[in-house]
């Protein structure tokens, strides 16, 4: 067996059997993916279903709490979280470099296995294109995911309504600032690990003792400042957001610091924007927090008539200020 | 707006939002995708999910016959099909290099559209991801499929039987020798089109009278000889096939001579195989004929007990040689 990624591997012939056979199946075999079929055919269904997609691009595969094959599955379990779907099966789609070290492949494609086992999701279909030295960067992930949403759920970014409170479940910028310290060679005295988790536990536990909230949404790129800039698009009102209420790890706001950036704008990928309304506000945190996921779930502002489509920061200084939505590009590649 | 892609196309911020809305809601907005939620909340289903997951990495990204975009839509239906579901949902995730022209973006993202409508699928959800230069080839596409499998209907690469007939739909390679002399600036009197088309129609109409199909497959990467060796050791049978009756295209069976290359193990994108039991198979090939996709459609071998796991060619000169499994990479980036 070769030790890095060859364009035969992509061939649909021996060479490609082979990389099935000793890293894909060996870790993702043991369900319908094994049975090499042009599709699976699952269980039957019965409800709505979820859908959902995203590629991840990430820089380095590897990184403090997490890599890339971590991501590829936590976020696309997220996104079907965050419209309230109990997440059941994943696809996934590998582009892989010519030259690609195979260890490093199937470390990616363990961690997969584990977070999705983790999760309660199963991988039921896949596929792998090989492109020439220089056609990719390593190696790109896809991954699709259904799930069913429970009866009598209705989440929507178009949902939040005036009086609604916002919540977040953790501390923000923990992904981004993970990757770009890496990607930087920054050392700190701890490093800053991502927060890199799956997080349709954390919404299944919140959902029992409130089915009737309005919106979720994980702030992955563009972080907290998008997400409360599109919801209030979508739901044509306006947010207000107190900043020092906001949690930040300390390392986290001191890189920021050290790189000109600002937390609130930097991605994460195992936290969680709710609007609910206010009246289960404080039973939602009480819950969020005895979750490992929510431990430093907080209540950080509410939904308002005013200023309708635009999120408003205020300051430890009784200040305010617009939190716009993301103009450039400040952090590539960063899921 | 800029007439190329860059990074901020990428950001979740401002330019992510402007190219979103000028090519892909534009193209694509009209159903679950214009909500712009986190995951598509579709239509209460019934019934055996299946889903499958193809990427694409083609170059060129235009061909004769076909571009990207629409092979990234009948690939995904044409797996789905290939298990009799009846193709229901798309997601699609792009991958852009930056420096694309914005106008081929939108000329594949129309395709797509155009396709999927064709096709009787919705594309529901979607992702974009922006790579620096050098980071990727131009565009890579993945598309994931989730389709119901009516009831009754069971068919798997495991349940070729002795004594089966073996089909196909038409005429072989002519996707991969189109793809081949495109990309080597080969002419020919008239160009060779790729066979790129959704089979889930053809495949309706053969279900309609012959429900008790065993196999159906798409002869794509490794062409015919891949997938009828995958088959051959998935169901532990032998598959017999005369040469002579396999149709190929003239300008295709010229060009395999001119590139060294051989029609049985070039890729096609709209064609299928399909085993069925041998009283069956006349009246298959005559509703495939009736079938715009089917027309040259021809039963060309059978399921044999004998040489299990393996594929013998019988030669128009009454000789027999075994069509092996493809060994290397002979067309790279095919699909």
């Amino acid at each position: 067996m070769n030790d890095t990624v060859l364009l035969a591997h992509g061939s649909g012939g021996l060479m490609a059997h082979e990389l099935l056979e000793s890293v894909f199946l060996r870790h993702l075999g043991d369900g319908e993916l094994g049975a090499l079929e042009d599709a699976a055919v699952l269980s039957r269904l019965e409800g709505r279903l979820a859908m959902t997609t995203d590629s991840y691009v990430v820089q380095p595969l590897f990184f403090p709490g997490g890599d890339i094959g971590k991501l590829a599955v936590c976020g696309t379990v997220n996104d079907l979280a965050m419209r309230g779907a109990r997440p059941m099966f994943l696809s996934v789609g590998f582009i892989l470099e010519e030259g690609l070290a195979i260890s490093d492949l199937e470390r990616v494609v363990a961690s997969m296995a584990e977070t999705a086992r983790d999760a309660g999701v199963r991988i039921v279909a896949g596929d792998t294109k090989v492109v020439g030295r220089g056609g990719a960067d390593r190696l790109f992930i896809n991954t699709a995911g259904v799930g069913i949403v429970p009866e009598g759920i209705s989440i929507s970014a178009h949902n939040a309504q005036p009086g609604d409170s916002v919540l977040v479940s953790g501390a923000m910028g923990d992904h981004g600032l993970a990757i770009m310290t890496q990607r930087h060679g920054l050392r700190f005295e701890s490093p800053i690990r991502s927060d890199c988790a799956a997080l349709a536990g954390l919404v299944a536990s919140m959902l029992a003792i409130c089915p009737h909230i309005h919106v979720l949404r994980d702030p992955t790129r563009g972080g907290l400042a998008a997400v409360l800039n599109e919801i209030a698009g979508q739901s044509q009102v306006g947010i207000a957001i107190d900043e020092q209420v906001v949690p930040v790890h300390e390392p986290v706001a001191a890189a920021c610091e050290l790189l000109g950036l600002d937390p609130l704008y930097a991605a994460n990928e195992g936290k969680l924007v709710a609007i609910a309304p206010a009246k289960s506000a404080a039973a939602l945190v009480d819950v969020m927090q005895t979750h490992p996921l929510g431990a430093e779930a907080s209540i950080v502002g509410e939904v308002t008539s005013a200023h309708v489509g635009s999120v408003v920061l205020r300051t430890a200084f009784g200040t305010q200020r617009v939190l716009d939505m993301p103009a450039g590009e400040l952090l590539p590649r960063i899921c």
